[in-house]
Formats: structure tokens, C-alpha cells, sequence
């Protein structure tokens, strides 16, 4: 069960003028759910990606990242769910390339205008020609508004599927942002995150549009962490299909500052639901850094923090056995960081409680107010290093007997 | 219930002449445990020690690190469980410094000669006066066959008591290694491990010592890991007691080699007990890297496969969900890592199983060959990373149900 989180209802998602979304059950590797989905672009779309980090990287990230790199105008997006197509060497390179030939087939493009994507079980074969078959069924399933059923096709051991939209006006015309995105396990984002797409109708020009989605990665898919395992699939894309007949093209105008509060907010909102949907998640937890030197400091310390096995298990156990954020803090190799010039709060329900200050426990701390702080499903750490002005914050989840059983059970 | 490990018979540690051992029960956490620990080293031993990586070091470890630069001749060692003395600020400070003066009285030496350690729980203060008040039982118990009781009154959340002795002749004369060695989690030692004790009556030159022990500690306690979370408190300690009549002052003679041997022997035995008995731990896990550049990088993909949840749950489940394996190797950041290079065998029982290659499965790799020997309760990974002869080892265990349990339940 996600903490605090509900799939929004198909009618609070807008559609994106300019992409059609249509889903199948192809048994990919379980029958009778759907597990394909395809995007079709009107022509005139931009696109814009980034991808994990992982030396392993999955066969369609390495096509996705040449049809980008082609600067061909994409067309179409297909996403499998069940295999990853990542560990398969040849073979998987050749799967999806197979993939985009057909689909490109189907619609009459190029297959240099299709970017493929795959989520699932590394280190097995992709049944692409099982894939092949179901794409008919998802282009006669293709319309404007199944936001939210590709939002629930695209799911490996998510229990809920992630979709956000939001709309606002631009000049007198309203501009559209919306989202889905993927994943529960195998979650710390380098580049990106499992899989997230999110279209805009606004008109933006190809670099901007590159510039606005490594923002907003940077902002959301690349601050979370269930298990600080780093996918091999990782792929975020941003598209952008100007039907909304406003265009930018000048990162200092108003109308860009909008629509990249709304990129980021969606982006947000989806990455945050990825951590509410951890695997075996009971809690979902903020680590906000301040008084860092710079933003990497600050994140370092809170990806410390919230990667420590022994720190998760205390939440989850709602225990304030803080300590061991003290200890996390420590070993995040922080050059001649002065311990006695770090703070530590415990913040839920809007209450805020000073735990350590001065390389010890306050004086003011009360281990039953930690213990209040601690049985709550929404916490924050706010840890100040006091050490310079910036700042970061890093999602994550607690560790629970559930996600052990999840993930010893995964395959089976 | 710690896999493959049992506690040495008391009677098959060797004492180490020079070196004499007191223990008990103090109440520092808990009635009725022994729960302090004294040795008591003769004149003329050497000491050499190294100490965690942590920023929010114990207090303990800032006064050994103190006492060890000024070159006194270390005559005690005084040892709690229960409290861990770190993130207690000048309070903290104040009590390790107590203790010290405190065994310095009535030992009759100066408080710069003791070397004090605490271990336990992080941020809670020491209740120094009832451990004071413990001191004359713990030299009351002084004697030379006591590393048995001591080893287990250094004990927190370890099932069993971790010693290991060895003992070997140079030059005619018996030359004996012991030691001691405690923790189950909070296991990534940076410089050493949670606390560790050898002793051997050799002779041996402080500058070599503190060679030797650095040495040992990169072979043994800085190549395994529990939960990557670096404690507060990891220290090593070798003592030199001289009694044996051999003295060993130059690294490149055969004595020296001799003794090398012995003290990475039983400090790898020390190391991989602690493994053996980690928190929840069903199975032990080798992971064995070569074909590096340098061993740095070897250890860097060892401990990325190590600290990996995923891979971790799978050895729990005996699922041979190897992927999760390469999707660690791959994001170990390794520059300009070629995947098609890179080979990763399971090995169990003996026997050995290619799994990956060529950036995929291995033709010859069968499924149910990977479920037999996820299995078994010893499982060796090794990974070829075929870019150089550089190889290192890194000993991890895997992640269960009851993990979440001990750690949620620490401290109730």
C-alpha cells in the first residue's frame, strides 16, 4: 500500500494535444495484462531524454539514446513492461531495433522516429515477436485522453499506477503538463528514473527543452532512492507538441518560468509517488539538507542518510534510534565537516523537534517527541550542516520485513 | 544464528604473553551481562590502532587517536558494550577521559597510558560512574587465558563471541597471534572494524606495527560489510607484547613475513566471523573482482554487488536473479567500463557456473545450475571485469526478514 498516495482518476488528467496513447495485453512475460503501450507524436513534436547512469545500460536505452542523438523527429514511443531487455547482449540490441522496425512499419515512419523502452526482469530474453504481435491492438486502442490506462501498463511491482497534470495559462491560452511514470524497486536515479514520460502542448525549442528536463530531473527523479540500486533502464522524456500555439524559446521570459515550475511540479509529483509506492514502503520520508557548501555536499549527505539500511529499519519501526542518522551523517565523506556545528530536527504533523546540536543530543530533546515524530507516515530530517548556504532534499521510504518479502519473492 | 562460525573452545586460544584480560558485569545497559572489559599489557608492549572513517567519531576514538600520537606506552585497554559514547558531544568527551583516570589510579600508571573503547548504542550518554565503579572486578578477573570471556563481554547484537589464535615458531622460538573481535551490524568499516583486539607476544618496531596493522585491517576488516552503514566507533588494535624473545624489525626478512601471515590470518578469520554472524545473516557471501585496473576499483564493484539490497534479498530467496548482479557492476561507476568484457561466474559447493558475458547471459547458463548453487549457505560471485590483473575480495551476507526485525527491535 503507497503512503499518502492515490492514482489521480482518469478525468483529472488532461490530455496533450498532438499525443495519442493506446495499450495491450501482449504476455510479455504474464498473460492477460496490459503490458505494451505505445505513444504515437503528431508530426511537429520535440523530444527530449535522459538515461541512467548504469555502465549495463538495457538495448533500448542505447537505441533511444542514438534515434535522439540522430536528431530524427521522433514519432512514436513504445514501452514494454516484464522484461527489461537489459544483460542480453546481442540479442537484446537486436530486439529492439526489431521493435522499432515494426512499429515504424505499422505507422508508415521511419524506424529512426521510434524510441523504444523496457521495464522488468534483467538478464532475459525479450519475446519480441509476442511484442510484435500485441502492437496492432495498441494503435487501434490509440486516443487522447488513456493517460491513465498507460499509466497502469507500464507498472512492474508498482501497487499503484503514478500519473500527474496540471494546466495553466500562458499568454491567454492554457498550456497542459502531464505525466506517468514507473518503478518501486531498483530506485536511485542517476539520470532519471524507471521509466516517466511527460508531454506539454506548449511550443519549446529543442535545447530549451533539453535544458528544462535535466532541470527537472535534477529536481525530482535524481533526489529519490527506495534501495539505492541504480536501474539499468532508467529513461525520462520530455515532450513537447506545441498544439497549444505558444511557443518559447527564451530561457528568461515569464512564460518559460511557468511552464518549467510546471514541468518540475509534475516531475515532483511523479517521483515522490515512486517513493510513496516503494517497495514495502510504510513511510515516506524528506531528508532536506541545508548549510551545505554547495548542492552535491548536500546531497551526498542526504543520500547517506537515506540509503543507510539502519536508519530506514528505525523509521519503519518508529523508532527514534537517531543515532544512527548522526552516524549516516558522518560517513558521507564530507571534507573537514565540523560535528559540532550540525543540526538535526525530526519534523511531522507541522511540528518540529531539534535533536542533536553541538556533536550531541539537545538539551531540549524528549525521546517521547522523537517517538511522536517517528510513529507518523509522512516524515522529515532536516539536517543543517552549518557550513554555507546551499541546499537539497532527497525522498525516500523506510525498510520493511514487506520489502524483503517483495523482493525475495520478485520472479517466483 | 551465524553461518558456518563457532566460537574457538577457550582452551584452543593461545594466550599471548604480556597481555592479561578482566571482564565484568557493570550495568552499563543491561543487569547481569558482563559488559566491561580490561586488558592489562606489561611494560614494554607496542600498540599500534586504527580508527573509523566516521566525521561524528565516538569520543573513545578521539582520545585513543590522542593517547597513540603521544607515544605514551599504552599499559590498558578498557572496553564497554552497551553505550556507544558517540554523539554525546563534550559530555562524551568527558566521560572517556573519566575513565581513563579512573583505571589509570588503580593501575598506578598515567591516564595517557590507557586507551579507552566503547561500543552500543549512538547518541545516548555513558553512565560513567557505574562503569567506574566496574573497574576493580574487571582487575580482580586479570589473567592471561581470559580472551575467551572477553571476546564474549565485547558483544552487542552478536549471537557469538568472534576469537581466532594461531600460533607458529621463528627462529626456534613459538611466536603466538590471538584475537578478538565483535559486531553484526553497522558493518562497513572504513580504517577498521566496529572493535577489534590481536595480540601476539613477537617483538616488533612501532613504525612496522602500525605498517602491519594497516596492512591486515585493508585484507580483512576493509573488505566486508554488512548493511555499508560505517560506524562511530570501528577500531583496530594490534599489541606487540615482545615476550617471545623474537624481535622483528625489517618487513623484508622471513620472520616478518611469517608473522604478516599470521596477523592477516586471524584478522580475516575475525573479519569474516563478524560476517558470518551479521544481523540476519542465512548466507556468506564472497565477492571476488579481478581483471581491474587497480585494486581500488575492484573493491569499488565488490562493495556495489555488496551493499545492493536487491542482490542481497535475492541470495536470501536462492533466486538466481543475476541481473540484479551486472545491474550493480554497472553502476559502480567505473570509467569507461567495457560490459562485453566483463565475466561473472556463481560458485558453490566447488563448483563454478559462468552466468554473463558479452554483456548478457552465458550460452552454457542454466537456470536451474544458478538455483542449485544460490542454495547453498557459502556463495562466491567472481566478476572479471577484463581490463587489467588487479583483484580484490570483498565478504557481505545476505539481507532477510530477520535483519528488519533486530534492527527495528535494537533498542526494546
Amino acid at each position: 500500500m503507497p503512503v499518502n498516495y492515490h492514482t489521480p482518476a482518469a478525468t483529472d488528467l488532461w490530455p496533450v494535444a498532438g499525443v495519442r496513447l493506446g495499450v495491450a495485453a501482449a504476455a510479455i512475460r504474464k498473460p492477460d495484462r496490459h503490458d505494451l503501450t505505445v505513444l504515437a507524436l503528431d508530426p511537429g513534436c520535440r523530444v527530449a531524454g535522459v538515461f541512467t547512469g548504469n555502465r549495463f545500460c538495457a538495448a533500448p536505452v542505447h537505441v533511444c539514446r542514438r534515434h535522439l542523438a540522430l536528431g530524427s523527429d521522433i514519432r512514436a514511443l513504445v514501452i514494454n513492461t516484464g522484461i527489461a531487455n537489459a544483460g542480453t547482449g546481442e540479442q537484446g540490441w537486436q530486439a529492439a531495433t526489431k521493435t522499432c522496425a515494426a512499429l515504424s512499419q505499422l505507422l508508415a515512419i521511419d524506424d529512426r522516429q521510434v524510441l523504444p523502452f523496457s521495464t522488468g526482469v534483467i538478464l532475459e530474453a525479450l519475446p519480441v515477436e509476442r511484442l510484435i504481435a500485441g502492437l496492432p491492438a495498441c494503435l487501434a486502442d490509440l486516443r487522447i485522453d488513456n493517460w491513465h490506462a498507460a499509466a497502469h501498463a507500464i507498472m512492474t511491482t508498482d501497487t499503484v499506477a503514478k500519473a500527474a497534470s496540471r494546466r495553466f495559462v500562458i499568454d491567454g491560452r492554457n498550456v497542459t503538463v502531464t505525466g506517468i511514470s514507473k518503478g518501486a524497486g531498483m530506485i536511485r536515479p542517476n539520470m532519471a528514473t524507471m521509466l516517466g514520460f511527460i508531454a506539454t502542448d506548449a511550443g519549446i525549442a529543442a535545447p530549451l527543452l533539453q535544458q528544462l528536463l535535466r532541470e527537472a530531473a535534477d529536481e525530482s527523479f535524481n533526489c529519490i532512492s527506495v534501495d539505492g540500486d541504480t536501474s539499468t533502464n532508467d529513461s525520462l522524456i520530455l515532450i513537447a507538441s506545441g498544439q497549444a500555439d505558444v511557443e518559447i524559446a527564451d530561457p528568461s521570459t515569464a512564460a518559460y518560468a511557468k511552464l518549467r515550475e510546471a514541468v518540475i511540479g509534475v516531475a515532483l509529483e511523479l517521483a515522490q509517488a515512486i517513493i510513496r509506492d516503494g517497495e514495502g514502503a510504510s513511510k515516506f520520508i524528506t531528508v532536506a539538507v541545508e548549510g551545505g557548501h554547495d548542492r552535491e555536499e548536500c546531497k551526498r549527505v542526504g543520500y547517506a542518510v537515506a540509503h543507510s539500511p539502519l536508519v530506514k529499519t528505525a523509521f519503519f519501526a518508529s523508532d527514534p534510534n537517531l543515532g544512527r542518522i548522526l552516524a549516516a551523517i558522518g560517513y558521507a565523506e564530507i571534507d573537514q565537516l565540523d560535528v559540532d556545528r550540525v543540526r538535526v530536527w525530526l519534523a511531522s504533523g507541522g511540528k518540529e523537534i531539534l535533536v542533536a546540536e553541538k556533536g550531541g543530543r539537545a538539551a531540549s530533546y524528549r525521546e517521547e517527541d522523537g517517538a511522536r515524530a517517528m510513529s507518523e507516515a509522512e516524515i522529515a530530517v532536516r539536517v543543517d550542516l552549518g557550513r554555507g548556504s546551499a541546499h537539497a532534499a532527497v525522498y525516500t521510504c523506510d525498510l520493511s520485513y514487506e520489502y524483503v518479502r517483495i523482493n525475495a519473492d520478485y520472479r517466483s
